[in-house]
């Protein structure tokens, strides 16, 4: 079912004759090997020769290599080079560090460094409360991953998790105007990790917690949440949570059910699912099933980690047992965040009418969609190339720019689950083929960030202890303006 | 000697009576309380009253606030707002995240982010060296600090500290085109500080180690330089050896001595002072005399540190004591980096003809410039406000832009001491008033850089392996173009 797409882009400068027939053959070549031509540029004409550069999408890089093959067996063509166009995109890094402030003349570097800074570093020392308006700190994010679970790809490590941390911090401030940093640390201890992220908490505003993997994450995320002093977000558990409750509201409307009547399968009890279940069970969905590699979830099942204890003891009403097909049969609604083709058609099949399947397993889902949209009434997955991508990218960037605005110090689920009906509510009409906004709307980050930062501000029982911060930031513009009556 | 300078600007928004006179009265009471106008903005005009915005430089925030004070006495005139200038500048920082790459389209996205990323990930976990080429660390230098010595403040701590950080990764791009991000540490623990470094390492091309107390700069600055696969370059004690190196060779040229010809005092033996002696050494001068708070240091003087042991061991060949009033009699060159106003006149006068003198403690020399120019033939200070500014700006932009050009590991004396005689070297004709580069001479840095570079690269005994890693590099670009033949 897959399709060349950009991620395979190759651009190959060719040789050939001038001949005619030369671009059409040169297409012909591609096409026969299932390339997909995007772009045909003629570099230079000579009297004997041209050359061109070819740019196609492939399927893999084996297929990009068939293409550059099929290429050089033409008459008189010859490759003089392939360009694999992701790695262009990611050469010299994806990010970079500008001023805000001009340094063009001597007045500009003595305001913006000495003697001028000295008395900024005297405010912050004297209130350490002024860092929040007076440093990047009011707008920066640390992007911290030990590089255990990066993407689907597993263990690969501090140096090789940084090319998705760049390129999360690259979405930060395209989507919402967040100053985000990659901090990919060379160590997988979990206290080691914990320490030296309250080490460097000093600078930003908050953390994106990503690609640890589970069960570390969980107890890294809540070591972190009781010592700091800013929100502590795992993208992998609260990012998906969120996009996936969103996409759940949205996909209850459209078969006209509600929650509290729906029995919920939940595949994969990691991060994502985990995050999943407890945002879920403020709905009280008529029953919650989670299944993971051992089966559904029950209390008793021997050998449960503390964090499968929690879910047993709040999931499975009926103490069911069991693999995920036992679980399906009459089930409302199926969220996968497991591993590829777990389900048959038979499996969705046997699910309550108009079902929901969210089969997010990445880059290859649960089940086909679509195999599982001839049995259930709304489908969706974590790929670009089918309608209702939960996306991520969907959540991050606003709730982060919500909680630096409100300078939040905690995040809570009342403002994950706030976040997740700003995404639904940003679709106003919603239909089985459109249950989330695209990554494009502008409309969704700025929805976002005012449902969290609404949330964060009239924090009820520890609004108290909120305002007293907000004053403290508050007086902290006292070094910058003055005022007189 | 003090003057009013940008460091201390205000801008007052002022209401007046819309006399003719208005403009002149206002300018005369800010200069009757000694503050320098810099301009003057008519914001409104009524009828009745004019807004005003009045910037003005001042001495110290005290002064501000005569400055203020007396421009509220003025018959008719009520001063609405107070704005200092500086704190302006570092509203919500200085440096920002940005994207160097565009991400309008899904492709672009499925390019940077996932799913095409995945690749670019698996490609440096097959050949972690790709890292140099594939992420921001080709570009990219760490400014860290734990905040225990900013600039001459003291021990304010890590987010008092980020202030300095910011402005110096603004000057990193500014002047060489380097990204640069402030690592602010929450602890004074030397075995923390040196394990955070090297596990936040692999993002990085580069360690600026920046305002960490001496003697705990020295361990820290070893050991990482010893587990740590990158350079570390402590700019408290490299950079400012190097400009000082460098304005010496100038200051040496203009009086016609030669270094081994010379009796060097080095006042203050902290971070600075002994990366000048270390510096100093390969030029064999006649003779050097460090002196700290405790006078001259001489091997057997009770209770030396083992960093000044190693000092007494290389300079003193007399085996002086006393203190740095017994040190001058007939020295050649006086370099301070203590204290202010350790010196007299009769100092400076008791010191060989065509004395040099590089009184560099900040903001107040160990003695006042205007004085020593009586006496010596050339004079430098730390000030921007007196010929002959000895200002690190002139070396750490150029010296790491040559370091990651280089792919450099580590850095030698030998590189800094390239580094020292190209800032020189920009300086066709030095004499007693110009014996260094402006900061803003764009020709600095890229000088710098290359004369680092070309050390990095001709390194004799380590050529071979430094060959090897760059040769791993080139192969990385494997990953990036394919050339058939």
């Amino acid at each position: 079912m897959a399709v060349p797409g950009p991620g395979y882009a190759i651009t190959a400068r060719v040789e050939a004759p001038p001949s005619a027939t030369a671009a059409g053959d040169l297409a012909v070549a591609v096409g026969r090997v299932g390339g997909v031509m995007t772009a045909f540029d003629v570099v230079e004409s000579r009297p004997d020769s041209i050359i061109v550069d070819i740019s196609c999408n492939a399927l893999s890089e084996r297929h990009a290599e068939e293409i550059t093959d099929a290429l050089g067996t033409l008459d008189g063509v010859r490759v003089r080079n392939v360009s694999d166009r992701t790695f262009l995109v990611h050469l010299g890094g994806k990010i970079e560090v500008t001023a805000k402030v001009g340094l063009r003349t001597r007045e500009d570097l003595s305001r913006a460094y000495t003697p001028g800074v000295a008395r900024v570093c005297q405010a912050i020392a004297a209130r350490p409360e002024a860092a929040r308006s007076l440093t990047i700190k009011r707008n920066t994010v640390a992007v911290v991953t030990d590089g255990s679970a990066v993407l689907g790809l597993g263990n690969l490590g501090a140096a090789a998790a940084m090319p998705v941390m760049e390129g999360k911090a690259a979405l930060f401030k395209r989507f919402a105007g967040v100053d985000a940093w990659p901090v990919c640390l060379d160590t997988q201890d979990t206290e080691e990790i914990i320490r030296t992220v309250e080490i460097l908490a000093p600078a930003y505003g908050g953390i994106n917690l990503e690609d640890i993997a589970a069960p570390a994450c969980f107890e890294i995320e809540a070591r972190l949440r009781e010592t700091l002093d800013i929100p502590v977000f795992h993208d992998d558990q609260h990012g998906t949570a969120v996009v996936v409750l969103g996409a759940l509201r949205n996909a209850l409307r459209v078969v006209g059910k509600r929650a509290e009547d729906c029995r919920i399968v939940i595949c994969g009890v990691g991060a994502a699912g985990s995050a999943i279940i407890r945002l879920l069970l403020p709905l009280q969905p008529a029953d919650l099933l989670a299944v993971d590699v051992d089966g559904i979830i029950h209390e008793g099942r021997p050998g449960l980690h503390p964090s499968l204890e929690w879910v047993a003891e709040r999931t499975n009403a009926e103490n069911r047992t069991g693999d995920v097909h036992d679980a399906l049969p009459g089930a409302d609604v199926f969220i996968g965040v497991s591993a590829p083709n777990l389900l048959h058609a038979d499996d969705v099949k046997g699910m309550a009418d108009d079902a929901i399947v969210f089969a997010l397993a990445n880059p290859d889902p649960e089940i086909d969609p679509g195999i599982a949209q001839h049995y259930a009434a709304v489908v969706a997955t974590g790929r670009s190339d089918y309608p209702n991508q939960i996306n991520n990218v969907l959540a991050f960037p606003g709730i982060f720019r919500g909680l630096l605005d409100a300078q939040a110090r905690t995040i809570t689920d009342a403002m994950l689950l706030a976040a997740s009906a700003a995404i639904a509510d940003v679709v106003a009409e919603p239909n089985p083929l459109f249950i989330v906004p695209s990554v494009f709307d502008s409309t969704v980050s700025p929805a976002v960030a005012s449902a969290v930062r609404k949330v964060s501000e009239a924090r009820g029982s520890e609004l108290a202890s909120v305002q007293a911060a907000l004053d403290a930031g508050a007086e902290s513009a006292e070094g910058v303006t003055k005022e007189e009556t």
